[in-house]
């Protein structure tokens, strides 16, 4: 496709209309996410109208927000009442609250009923995202019944692959597939085809409910109410946008900052500014720590002024060895691999891969720090002690680093806070001016004499 | 259910069978994994067969390896047999050549020649991770025909729900799904019912195959060869375990380390070490840049000693800021968001952002470090002039970082290289050294008359 922004500045029409068409909907999305939000209407008029569905449902909802206030009252009416229940009710979350009131009331009343549905619960529950339409089986069914029931209400469900089994009142007997169905003599009893159901309850948090979905390698998963009834079903694609939204997530925290919640080019400046700024000023707060451990040590640092030649060295690889183990031990949690009840296990490995690393990275800098000091004209014995320290520090700062590293994202998984909050800028931070503490204290033993003491 | 492992060690047989049949299989995969080897190995052995495969199949690979190693020969082989082919060459990558050889010759002649067709893909290509049972629709027939042919043959395949429709030399013509033809007429010719194949080339990375298939919200992409060839599909299933990984790989890098590639508390302690070891090393190395700044304005430092006090606060914030923008930007790329001609675009906007965070950091750093100086015993004057240089500062180093984590891993990206693996540490690194420059090039303009030039 030819370069979507030129065409529209250059106004040539039939050149766009033409590449419109030509190109897949999610890519259609992607182009459209691209550019601004006035060249972004008016490339979004030009579409024919079942194409301009399916390019809205690719789009991201800040996006299709940014989208609908380009576009006429009647084309935003039609787009949300096209719009899958869950899908619209992601759209519907970006809104005004007067905006929403006034476009339920445009909705026909049955799909008004299944959004509200939606809209009542919390908006990180898995029954937010759910999607009401589903096909629901019987057990007194035969295979081939539940095939003509497939074939007479699938055309409005989201998905016709899980089929969820359930008694009178609703609750939730068993799940079977489309597969089994089709694949089963016609005369099969379904509660023959059904396995136990693995399901989830409507306030479960969507991440939750999508670790579990891609753990049992489903391709949809029931959802509950607290009295066991089925109100939902929540699909595999649903469950990878909820994941790949938790992995951006816990990567902007890993970076020290919030999560944009919209595409990178389309969020503002001061949007991605505001996403920094607190953490930035927390983690400076913090900092002022090492300004207080240096004021501390003053006496230590005009005896022997070489010290402070290393101590951006030393807290950087401080800080490196902590990220390392906080990303690893975060990523673990977040997959489920560890849980608070292996702390013991967790700690004692980290502390042991400081030590290791430390003592590695030790060899080398007394070696490089011995050399560089007798370099600056320092005798070699005098240059020794002192690469000495730095060499002792940062086993011991490794060590502390690594285990920091390890503690805090289990603590904060512990006591509700999001792991990733407390990894790699945290961290190191925390651990500068703790390792500072330890070099100065090195130094003051090692180097006694030099410090007068 | 109660703990594995306890009861392993009592040897409550009894307990512990009654456990493992009520567990579901992916939640005794997870308590497997956190077992020892040779509990692993007896825990496993008391697994009824069918119970024990599905088991098997939800282990990882490198957990299956070492579960392999205590089983019997007779036992591998049937475990082996019965794994999917996609998922027995994720098991065979694993071992040695020698023994992947033996495995192979104990195969049907029909499951060989479906594993050795995926092992002649490279490692991170999707042909490696396809399913070669799929089934095939032709365009002459009827969506009952259709029907007739799932029913005679899917039982073998991966998936019955996406349903490639292949011409005469198996070329890939279109795509429909069970949905499709279960819905339709049953005299409705396939040839109306297929849409436009969205599918990738067997030598696709599989990280973006994964991608173009979420993108494009299919349960699975058809991988055809150079000749547009159906060779087999991908399955959503697949492709959110790729994802996955890629994420872990991601995640690791960011904080400065290799992907372990096997669960963290499976992993050995020397094999976490190694995973890190290198990246210290290096950042340790560009480390020591540091150290030679310092070394040269050594004059200045000695001159007004407060000005060490500030160093790895500078430093400390410098790298936050830098990793802020690079994981943001780095996010942005692997999901697609952001491309290399979008280089200058993110440039402006990650400088403009860093100048607005400095800014903001800067007037809290003029006042509280005013007011720190001017408690420690300075004139309020020289306090606030050497605060100046710190806000001054604070705004040059914010911008450098910003900009710099947004250009690293562009191009990377561009160059071939991981955008992930130039992130937060290496970022933190480099603009460290840098920071520093900037540092006492401030300092020595303002305070000239305190430093005697």
């Amino acid at each position: 496709m030819e370069d979507l922004e030129r065409l529209l500045r250059e106004g040539a029409w039939d050149a766009i209309r033409r590449d419109l068409t030509q190109t897949r909907p999610f890519d259609l999305a992607a182009e459209l996410t691209r550019l601004d939000d006035q060249q972004r209407a008016v490339a979004f008029r030009l579409l024919p109208k079942d194409l301009a569905l399916a390019v809205f449902e690719a789009l991201d909802p800040p996006v299709q927000k940014d989208l609908l206030n380009g576009l006429r009252d009647e084309a935003v009416r039609e787009l949300l009442a096209n719009l899958d229940p869950d899908d619209r009710v992601e759209l519907l979350d970006e809104l005004p609250a007067k905006v929403v009131n006034k476009l339920l009331a445009d909705l026909s009343p049955h799909e008004r009923r299944l959004t509200t549905g939606l809209l009542g619960y919390p908006a990180e529950a898995v029954g937010r995202m759910m999607s009401p339409e589903y096909v629901a089986l019987r057990q007194s069914m035969t295979a081939g019944e539940a095939l003509d029931r497939v074939r007479a209400v699938g055309g409005a469900a989201e998905t016709v692959y899980s089929l969820p089994v359930i008694g009178p009142d609703r609750t939730l007997l068993g799940m079977t597939s489309l597969r089994q169905v089709v694949l089963a003599d016609p005369q099969t009893p379904v509660s023959q085809l059904m396995s136990e159901p693995i399901s989830a309850s409507a306030l479960t948090d969507r991440e939750t409910a999508a670790r579990l979905l891609q753990e049992a390698d489903l391709l949809a998963l029931p959802v509950v109410d607290a009295e066991d009834r089925l109100v939902g079903v929540f699909t595999v694609d649903d469950a990878m946008e909820v994941l790949e939204g938790a992995d951006t997530e816990d990567a902007a925290r890993a970076g020290g900052a919030e999560p944009l919640r919209r595409p990178y080019l389309v969020a503002g400046v001061l949007q991605i500014a505001r996403t920094r700024a607190m953490w930035l000023l927390v983690l400076m707060g913090a900092a002022a720590l090492t300004v207080l451990v240096l004021n501390t040590f003053e006496a230590e640092l005009e005896a022997v002024v070489v010290l402070a030649l290393f101590v951006p060295l030393l807290i950087g690889t401080g800080g490196n060895a902590g990220a390392q183990a906080a990303t690893t031990v975060t990523r673990a949690i977040a997959v489920g691999e560890v849980r608070f009840r292996d702390l013991g296990q967790v700690l004692a490995r980290e502390a042991r891969v400081g030590v290791l690393l430390g003592a590695m990275l030790a060899v080398v800098a007394f070696a490089a720090g011995t050399a560089f000091l007798a370099l600056r004209g320092e005798e070699w014995a005098d240059a020794a002690r002192v690469a000495s320290v730095l060499a002792l520090s940062l086993i011991g700062i490794c060590t502390l680093a690594a285990s920091a590293g390890a503690l805090m994202p289990m603590l904060a998984k512990r006591i509700g806070i999001d792991p990733a909050v407390v990894s790699a800028p945290f961290i190191t931070t925390t651990v500068d001016a703790t390792g500072l503490v330890i070099y100065f204290l090195v130094a003051r033993a090692v180097l006694a004499d030099m410090m007068g003491g």
